[in-house]
């Protein structure tokens, strides 16, 4: 069965896993190598070595040898990659506020010195993007 | 075995799951019933109704009785529910640019009259929110 026809959809099919952005996540924090991916997501291998395959054919990891003699290889993340961002930051705000008793584990401060809180605005304008102030343009159809 | 103690692994415990993200926007886009859920993401039934559990313990989203003859549920965002859609803003922008091919299926237009896309600022000063302009303060522990 196929749902909507629609870009979340087609994002989630590609990290649409906890593993696959808690992989992402510590990759952005400057992991690359699989037994750390294992050790600080808590993932069983053989879970992280599947979802590693899939971000990597799906462009987002890409799979470099760093040694010959035994071969080994690390994660690296690729532009598209690096794009998610966002989203680590929207779900990690999001965990703050409704998931996380207590303080947030991690912290990070913004360059204008004050700790840092994602807020989402229009690319354009710069204005919060909020609820009343977007409207539909058109709809991806249901099959 | 736990990973790093993080509010994203906190975030991704309750939506770290495509089905969940994907009732979530159809929640967004107006739908409550379970029947519309189901078309309208692709899910199995079994599975939604495990997600719909999932989301309404987590306090995501609030169950209410429509009909008492024969009782009927639908399915509300709560306000918790609701301040996720900066992580499905961010999931269709990276969806649209790196996992769709073609147009997207779905756009908005702002309020400033342009098509939506979103940007993450500082929620403090308004700057972009990029990687040269945060510093890490604390993070999370591997047990």
């Amino acid at each position: 069965m196929t749902g909507r026809d629609c870009s979340i959809a087609n994002a989630l099919a590609v990290v649409g896993e906890r593993w696959s952005l808690l992989v992402l996540r510590e990759a952005m924090l400057g992991e690359r190598r699989f037994d750390r991916f294992v050790r600080n997501t808590g993932a069983s291998r053989d879970i992280l070595a599947a979802r590693l395959r899939t971000l990597v054919a799906a462009g987002v990891l890409r799979r470099e040898q760093y040694s010959d003699h035994p071969p080994r290889h690390e994660y690296v993340l690729t532009e598209s990659g690096r794009a998610l961002q966002p989203v680590l930051m929207a779900l990690m705000e999001w965990g703050e506020r409704y998931a996380t008793e207590g303080e947030a584990p991690t912290a990070w401060a913004h360059s204008c010195g004050e700790v840092f809180h994602p807020t989402t605005v229009c690319a354009s304008c710069g204005a919060p993007a909020e609820n009343d102030t977007l409207h539909l343009l058109r709809l991806g159809q249901v099959p």
